[in-house]
């Protein structure tokens, strides 16, 4: 496949159904007008099958007048708590590809993935936040870890932080992604912190470059040295990356964060995000994502399920 | 004074005299192109008389074609160390009142400006980058701290930081700043990494406000909440600042560095920066700054001479 270069291209790709069809949804809470219109905002355009979790007479009344209700299965469960446990059941049990959280906490809705025995995070697996930017003033996409789950990331953990963000890179159709190690100072001084998690992660990429799988990894490197060639070219430094990254692996969460919220206030850029390391791709939006960040987070998830 | 709210208003403030006419600014060896350009640019714009302290004869070869040599005098010192030491001795002894870094290493200069003898770091003062970022879509200048010098503040030293941002806002008219302590997560949990600083801070300041002069700071907060009133008020965090902060606190230097480098990049944003802490301004652009950001540095340094 051609590399999905924009989220109007990632729209296109999914309604074209090239992906295999609609997947199956189970959406934890649904009972408020967000996540019901998120929800069928998917359904009416191919990409999901939905399940709804949550107390039927409330779900049942929030989905009068919409189009597809033949595609939105509701599941009658009245606790929030009690609703999660349930589509979290059906996404582990394979009668769901995606798990999505409606109106309930964050907190509440991770306990019950965490949940060692009835849970969807294989043992020992990181669990992480995969996120896509899509910068108007770039010629791709951006694939960027980790804006909201681990706040300052082991060598190990950065490890398989990258792994995962090359996985969706390559779903996505780069085939061979160029990963970004981001640091404020491109010096690579072992004695600032965590330089030297990057160093080791390169001679790794270098020594045992199947652990990754085809790809470019360098740095440090700042954003101007990532992202754009011609500021980045007056620095001097020599990578063959150069203003060419697909990958961002960001110094620690908070980088991350102010990175995308500036871009997205004031860059015109828009976000899709997931929860990975878990069995199966899990959608957290929160009410203030926008709508078009809710829908791209949906088809992202659809990809990679 | 009317609060300066661009780049294009603080150039018209500082070219129609307002700021008690040129400074006088020493140049610690403009020995290329970039530092002799934008030195005269300032000249010829009415901001600076400069002393140029480097290799005589190659400064009076890039000044030809200059149209204010009358105002750019020449120092000659051949040794660009040596340079630095005189532009230092300079500005220590009142003969200037910038200074600003040409043809020569940061560490070089850096260890000039810090000798304890012959520097102009004033015993147990805080160093730190002062930046001031001015977003086409944000409707005032946000003055941000730190995107270069110290990598994860303490603090006693995100206070110092504050009261220099303070101070620097004020200088451009903002009578009121409002401090925004950003950080990813708005949940005030002192178990999470320096967020008990950031409500020590704000305790510091309801209960001694003479420490801080006329402000509100208020935090943590996102991105969002801090300058984006739409996407901030759906996150229903109460705060007086939201969407109108002027001063922003980031957490670590990496995010403020991430931050500012997308916007510049991908935001159309300007960027203008001084190390504060000294007894005098230090203008230290690099290379890879753009003609525009060292012009609006040297603009700023000569606000807060």
């Amino acid at each position: 496949m051609a590399a999905i270069k924009s989220f109007q291209e990632l729209s296109d790709y999914i309604k074209s159904g090239k992906n295999g069809g609609r997947k199956r949804m189970a959406v934890a809470n649904p009972v408020d007008d967000h996540s019901i219109e998120a929800t069928m905002h998917a359904v009416d355009e191919g990409i999901v099958e939905a399940y709804l979790v949550g107390d039927a007479t409330i779900i049942n009344e929030k989905l009068k007048g919409q189009k597809n209700i033949a595609l939105a299965h509701v599941v009658d469960v009245k606790d929030p708590q009690e609703a999660c446990v349930e589509a979290v059941r059906m996404v582990k049990e394979g009668e769901c590809d995606i798990l999505m959280k409606g109106l309930v906490n964050t907190d509440v809705i991770l306990r019950v993935i965490l949940n060692k025995e009835h849970g969807i995070l294989p043992k020992g697996r990181v669990l992480t936040y995969n996120s896509i930017l899509n910068i108007p003033g770039y010629h791709k996409l951006a694939f960027f870890t980790d804006p909201a789950v681990i706040p300052a990331p082991t060598k190990e953990q950065r490890i398989e932080m990258i792994k995962y963000a090359l996985n969706t890179a390559r779903r996505f159709g780069v085939e061979k992604p160029n990963v970004a190690l981001l640091h404020a100072t491109e010096k690579a001084n072992p004695k600032i912190a965590f330089m030297q998690d990057y160093l080791d992660i390169i001679e790794l990429w270098k020594n045992e470059p199947e652990t990754f799988g085809p790809c470019i990894i360098d740095g440090p490197m700042d954003v101007f040295i990532a992202m754009d060639k011609e500021r980045g070219a007056i620095k001097g430094v020599p990578t063959p990356i150069l203003g060419e990254a697909d990958v961002l692996m960001f110094p620690d969460f908070q980088s991350a964060n102010c990175f995308y919220k500036g871009l997205v206030s004031f860059g015109g850029a828009g976000m899709a995000g997931m929860l990975q390391g878990t069995e199966k791709p899990v959608v957290l939006n929160s009410r203030s994502d926008s709508a078009e960040c809710k829908f791209y987070s949906i088809c992202m998830a659809a990809i990679m399920a």
